[in-house]
């Protein structure tokens, strides 16, 4: 069979990330990159990726800069099944026309609205309503995150009700000189947040409510839940479903693991690309039951745990792997998923 | 009457603040403060307040500096009816035989166990069952809001349920060079954290469940709580609940104030001793409310909110006032304590 032929518009925080498990994955060709910037975000690109210019004046500046673009957008497009949009917020809405008009199916990132493409994804959760599509919109990181955890109890039967407070960090490292936060908190000024009612978008029926604010960090975000469960329920059933969904993984205060940045130093020394985090990192040994409520706090790489979903979609999409768990396995394999960081993997 | 006569033993975050609000004090005497340290932190109040030296080395210490004391720790509980120990935690209790043995009367803070002294008290809750013991307990900063907060709706009879996510800071601005958490998040790892079960100490029948994380800042800490309430109520019933209880003060995103920073800055600007805020910040706007739900977002000052509470105790054990209301207005208004910290003062 054919590879599937992607290509990524904005190499940025997801897009270097998306391209790279693309390149991974072996039912796929990367046909190239496209941005709209020329300095080092791109370049160092150049060695590794076809870098294709997504404007007029970004193939003057890279041309200026000695390097031979493959292309322009169009270009990229002409030869592409699929054009994953990581674009900043908004943007990507802007450019569906033209992806339409070439023909070529498209995935979007959170930052859009769900109308945009009236089809939100995690794979675990909806793969096979995506099978075929046109568009469909991988939801951001923490949705993402709330599908994945608060699905699988869901799944086992188990969630009544989930309040949850997100703090997010502050803004990402590489972009942490232009200002962040410091030596605050800051809540966001609207309760319920967004994340709570987007879940939604891919689950309809759970009954969520965010509240959200931003921490003095850079790295990760941090959830706390409190969880209303169908019935009392014992702490194991608790995490028997949650060890049964993928891409959760589960990280312990015992071993070391006592905040945000020891799990951050710990992709790190895994050796995983860019330190990242694809996983959900569940704190197994915080998960605490008492009767017909739980507790979980869990820690979200928020420049990663897209990546595998929107490795997924493009399956989804073109519609060459129709088996959900099929997909996922391919694709966590490929990048080297764990459900636990430290102890060997369960066969 | 005669003034009720007042030593400090400890003079650090808390003990400076609370030597202040009793030399403030019409009915009170600010008999001096003792302590351990003999560096800018004790050598600062040797101009304004009376000096012991609560060890031998201390008082050779001062003396090596060209200061004179005003006496030893027992000449200061000689000369005291009440002293409030605000000794780091664990050195009160040790201290509490010396007080006995002296005849005097002793507060300690929240830090040390609620058996030490059999009573824990906040001053709306419980101001009349202090009256005329030996010894209470202020209890800490965090434990103080959730009583003055959650006890609020409790009155109006309206909580049902409490599930709380607080996060803390890092460390106090004055030690911050010691180390404290940079660029991460740092959940407690026991859920319930301590507060909640704390609060039970004051007002047992509260169903209350706290879950703690340390954040990267030093200056207060912020709380995020879902309430379930004992029937469906509308946004100005529990608003109502909140304005009806003392030292709550309601802040406003729509003025400005989006964050922990800007009410720790809007505090200098007021004038406020060392920046204090010794109520608890709810921010009315983000007050929410959904049928039998509703969510609320503060903040607490937590070296100063304490203070007031101290004072309340100090004219309970001495049983020199004992209608609770009667005690906790003349704090409030000699300190200058606001329900609103920008709209002139209801009388």
């Amino acid at each position: 069979m054919d590879r599937i032929r992607v290509g990524v518009n904005g190499y940025g925080v997801i897009g270097k990330r998306v391209a790279d498990a693309v390149h991974a994955q072996p039912d796929m060709h990367l046909v190239g990159v496209a941005d709209i910037v020329t300095d080092w975000r791109i370049r160092s690109a150049v060695p590794r990726l076809p870098v294709f210019a997504a404007t007029p004046d970004a193939h003057t500046g890279l041309v200026d800069a000695g390097i031979r673009p493959a292309g322009t957008l169009d270009d990229l497009l002409a030869q592409s099944d699929v054009i994953v949009d990581t674009t900043p917020k908004h943007v990507a809405a802007r450019n569906l026309p033209r992806y339409q008009a070439a023909g070529v199916k498209a995935i979007v990132q959170g930052g859009e609205a769900h109308d945009t493409t009236g089809h939100s994804f995690v794979a675990q959760a909806n793969y096979a309503t995506a099978l075929g599509r046109d568009l469909t919109r991988v939801v951001s990181c923490n949705t993402t995150s709330i599908v994945r955890v608060l699905g699988a109890l869901d799944d086992a039967g188990l969630l009544l009700r989930a309040r949850g407070v997100l703090i997010r960090r502050a803004t990402d490292p590489w972009e942490s000189h232009l200002g962040g936060i410091m030596n605050t908190m800051v809540p966001e000024p609207v309760i319920p947040s967004h994340q709570g009612p987007d879940a939604k978008t891919v689950l309809p029926g759970l009954d969520v409510v965010t509240i959200a604010a931003k921490g003095a960090h850079t790295q990760t975000h941090n959830h706390y839940w409190t969880l209303q469960l169908t019935r009392e329920a014992s702490r194991d059933e608790v995490l028997d479903a949650l060890r049964a969904a993928p891409r959760i993984a589960f990280i312990r205060m015992s071993d070391g693991l006592v905040a945000l940045n020891s799990t951050v130093e710990l992709m790190r020394d895994l050796g995983r690309p860019r330190g990242d985090m694809w996983e959900v990192a569940v704190w197994e040994d915080l998960v605490t039951v008492d009767g017909d409520e739980a507790y979980l706090t869990y820690q979200v790489c928020n420049e990663a745990i897209v990546v595998p979903e929107t490795v997924d979609a493009i399956r989804a999409l073109t519609g060459t792997v129709t088996d959900p768990a099929a997909s996922i396995r391919l694709t966590d394999t490929t990048l080297g998923m764990r459900q636990d960081f430290l102890t060997p993997e369960r066969s």
